[in-house]
């Protein structure tokens, strides 16, 4: 059978774009870089939506909405804040048949709006913590867009919060990440990131702390999956966020930010896909099983099944579209990445069977039409295990350890590269920049996350990325 | 007691206004007509958007994503479509540090970017229907803005479709009417609405017909609480959508598009409010019962109870800030709108019981600790009904039967007018908008909505309206 999509081997961005497009998850917008995301598409950036939002009210934050639309001027406030963000800036300068008086920029993030919000109502320490949360659309020119990785317009969640004291701000930016961010991506999307610290030269803009979770691509690039930053002050001061200590002092507060995005789901495209199309975890997907109706005689007894397996709270589709050849609409369903097929056809039922194929390795075997709920119930848990086991194994087996930055830089071209960072250095990094390749994160030698750059033996992670 | 608001009587929209500070609903943004959602109106918002959310999906409608922004050229392809919008749109003419070649229009809905890409998606009649929605933020520059009912941004669910037929989408569009907006608004929100027809002057920009639910609000007035068009061939046209019939001819779609925005928080608070605050139906409402402990020594019997109203699918919060006072903690919950109050003493614990407190009429009675949680059910159940039936009551004693177009005049400076259609005509609706009155819909006799306005017999609606 010729090839739907283009192999990964022979060029990977080339496989992702096809496959976005033939599994139907998203178009290019008429504007350049934005994103059209089809209902396959939003169906799994919903249920991811869905799983961080539990999260993140786990967490204790609540949601809230801010405009879209910032004063200029608030985007000017805090000094490198508006130096990272003004060459992305989508300014309206007319509105209502007028010109502005003021131009108003679309918000890139909005650290700066809610932190004038967070001034007024932080007035008191009992009015600490404020633990904040919106879902809304961003907007960041991007000259080289990617669908769902970097586009002009972008869906994420971002977090703000204040605090009375910098340990308790970067407690609660350790919980997110940890708690919230690296338990739905392992978790939910099967994605082993690796979780660490950015060095001065990846933070964000304004952050004196910047955490990331990073996921290795097929191709054996990073992309980074999430961010949960500390903002130290350096807000609190430029919007004056100040509270009464229970001592009567004023002080100002010390601020968290963290988001999340619609890239996630490139991420799952990226770490999991095949050259036959999407894999999808069985936690994630959309359709977890499709019953596919291998002739007309068999559409009832596939329905019979879907029924059963809905009432057994699996998510099901019944692919009954019998007038289409049996091979094209397997091969549909290979390139959406629904983990389970059960294919009904005459024969197998007039023994009491049907076939179950398994979607991440291509297996097909027997199934009994007996207890059949309880049989795909336990494959998804396993299939579940066996995308996050495969994922990880994939993973570690490309990240080479080097000693030095040109064996940092050469691993890093076809994987990722595990160093000690007192080996690369803000100059090995600069060296490193100049051909394409970054530090990822730093770790400490454990794997867990440094309080600073100067710790002592901290390991860095370097990777070209998207 | 000092009245915390402004009584309704006195200044309604005063009122409106202190209730959304008091209640911490939402305040007005930096941008003028821009508005931030606070967590406890988000809390609603969310609640009302996930009940609406299984309403379209159960129509069998799929979510997607289209772009914020909208290149202008767009917003010019259907002429009644630009004129009426082109006031309202905000345009980015700078972005990435540039002047853009092509302005760009911040969308003020999405039929244009829609049909733009149905016309790609439908090629067969296999295609159709194409039943689509998407929640989003819409930006219509708004001159007089007021929170939640009218503002320069909004959030909303837009759903657009393509049918093969008039009489399918006719069907459709009355389908997201009935089934999913009505059945919302009475059900969860306990608003009775009103729902007919839209005459000609009062169309969405570019639709054959209108259909509306208009609710009534506390002054006396109209509040539109959501719309369904159907867009005729006009969009098809326009974009091109159509599609090869079974006969083998091309045809033109017909479209639908319908909405429903954040206005119908506000339309809860107008209707259902009174002096005290804001007053929840216990469906919608995010905390259902507050359980108070009235002094410390009964704050571990409050957290008890608590527990046993979660255990029982109760939406409870526990207010064990026994520093605060007792007097100041009961009007804010009052303000706020929760249903029920369980107010827990330690006299009353002594004796095996508790109070309880209804928010809706103001009553408190004793309530047995033995099977709390049932009769708490039984209580929110009846709530939901009694806030149901009084708003419905109320509307109905506010509509005065009308037989000139002055009477209905008079009428709708106090409340609704239910007049002959065929008393008022296009010409008596002319004079009645200069009086600063609205046919807000047409009905037939029997409350079922017209398909055309020149049906015999038809009942309008006028009124103020927000």
């Amino acid at each position: 059978m010729a090839n739907v999509l283009t192999p990964q081997a022979d060029d990977f961005p080339r496989w992702y774009q096809d496959i976005i497009a033939k599994a139907e998850l998203a178009e290019n917008g008429p504007v350049r870089g934005t994103m059209v995301i089809r209902p396959y598409g939003w169906a799994i950036w919903e249920r991811i939506q869905a799983g961080m939002d539990l999260r993140i009210k786990a967490a204790g934050a609540e949601n809230a909405y801010f405009p879209l639309f910032i004063p200029e001027s608030y985007m000017r406030r805090e000094a490198e804040h508006v130096e990272g963000f003004s060459p992305e800036l989508a300014v309206v300068t007319h509105a209502g048949g007028k010109e502005l008086e003021e131009p108003i920029v679309v918000r890139p993030t909005s650290e700066t709006v809610i932190g004038e919000f967070m001034a007024k109502w932080v007035q008191s320490y009992r009015d600490l913590p404020l633990l904040l949360n919106q879902w809304a659309n961003v907007v960041r020119w991007e000259l080289r867009p990617r669908l769902f990785l970097r586009t002009t317009e972008f869906l994420w969640q971002e977090g703000h919060t204040a605090h009375a004291t910098r340990q308790d701000a970067h407690e609660y930016a350790v919980k997110i990440l940890h708690g919230s961010y690296e338990d739905l991506m392992v978790k939910l999307l099967a994605i082993p990131v690796v979780v660490g610290r950015k060095t001065a030269r990846e933070r964000f803009p304004g952050a004196i702390n910047t955490m990331t979770l990073e996921a290795m691509t097929r191709d054996g690039k990073a992309l980074q999956m999430g961010t949960s930053h500390e903002l130290g002050q350096n807000f609190a001061r430029a919007f004056d966020i100040s509270f009464s200590s229970a001592e009567g002092s004023r002080e100002l507060a010390w601020t968290t930010s963290w988001g999340s995005t619609t890239r996630m789901v490139g991420g799952v495209i990226m770490v999991h896909g095949d050259d036959a199309g999407l894999r999808l975890p069985p936690a994630l997907a959309p359709t977890q099983v499709v019953v596919l109706a291998v002739k007309a005689e068999a559409v009832e007894a596939a329905r019979r099944i879907g029924d059963e397996l809905r009432a057994a709270g699996v998510r099901v589709r019944v692919d009954d579209r019998t007038d289409a050849p049996f091979g094209r609409r397997a091969v549909d369903w290979e390139l959406k990445g629904v983990p389970l097929r059960v294919e009904v056809g005459p024969r197998e039922l007039a023994a009491g069977g049907a076939v179950l194929v398994r979607r991440l390795v291509g297996v097909k075997e027997p199934i009994r039409l007996d207890g059949l709920a309880a049989q795909v119930v336990a494959a998804l848990e396993h299939e579940q295990r066996v995308i996050a086991d495969s994922a990880r194994a994939e993973r570690d087996a490309r990240i080479a350890e080097a000693s030095t930055v040109a064996e940092a830089a050469e691993a890093s071209a076809t994987g990722w590269a595990r160093i000690a960072w007192s080996a690369v250095g803000v100059d090995g990094e600069a060296r490193l920049a100049a051909e394409g390749v970054s530090v990822r994160c730093l770790q400490r030698p454990d794997g867990s996350v440094p309080a600073s750059d100067d710790e002592p033996d901290l390991i860095a992670f370097t990777a070209r990325a998207y």
